[in-house]
């Protein structure tokens, strides 16, 4: 089994955090939780992104844009994400497609764990041009 | 409307991530998304339970642990995430109930986003003993 932990200490008016991976500080004047979660979703996909498009041997550049708008009422969860995929170099339109098809659909976690409550939209912008724009269908099974 | 955006820079094996309340860098080497995921659950809880408990006037000292299992296939989300809650101090159970109970229900967002497709189960340890164990029930409506 493949378990993560992280350790939350309050420290005053801030929390340290120790994962795995490193240390975060959260709370006053440090990171929002609700914003690491923003780069859970778009790290998760653009190291998906990144892995495949490598694979496959392109050479390209990569800028990754989550925004997310929160819900006024309470739990201010975000009722709606979207994803724009920069991608810069020579890279045909249908690789970008299918790595970021591929992260959608079967490896990204994080947007497959937030998929029941929030609209996932996706946006591909490649060499500064819209091609494509859809919608993350919710995780079943 | 609340809009919350991180723009995520790939610098090599790494990104650099730009969110409004600071700059982490996730990737090879560096910070883990799906950890990050297991910080903002636990820090959005943690928040709540410090701002109610602060707001009773009550003086303590709090560690937040957040424990995920992955699940073995594709997409490799959080099947199950146990919250535990140590708190130390002159605090009556019920209170620290009351501010779990009123996160885990009404505002933690994080939690209430993945309760869909993630079970989650909160533990009370006050003064070194575990008090309470519940299940958080899934977002309706």
């Amino acid at each position: 089994m493949d378990i993560k932990r992280a350790v939350l200490r309050m420290e005053g008016d801030t929390f340290n955090v120790e994962i795995p991976s490193g240390n975060v500080r959260i709370g006053k004047g440090a990171l929002a939780p609700m914003e690491l979660m923003l780069v859970a979703v778009g790290g998760c996909t653009a190291m998906d992104v990144q892995y495949i498009l490598r694979k496959m041997r392109y050479d390209f550049q990569m800028e990754v844009v989550v925004e997310g708008s929160r819900r006024k009422e309470h739990p201010k969860i975000y009722e709606r994400i979207t994803i724009t995929y920069n991608v810069e170099g020579d890279v045909p339109q249908r690789a970008v497609e299918r790595a970021v098809g591929l992260s959608l659909t079967r490896y990204c976690s994080a947007t497959a764990m937030i998929s029941a409550t929030t609209d996932i939209e996706y946006v591909i912008v490649l060499n500064g041009q819209e091609v494509k724009r859809g919608q993350k269908k919710p995780l079943e099974g």
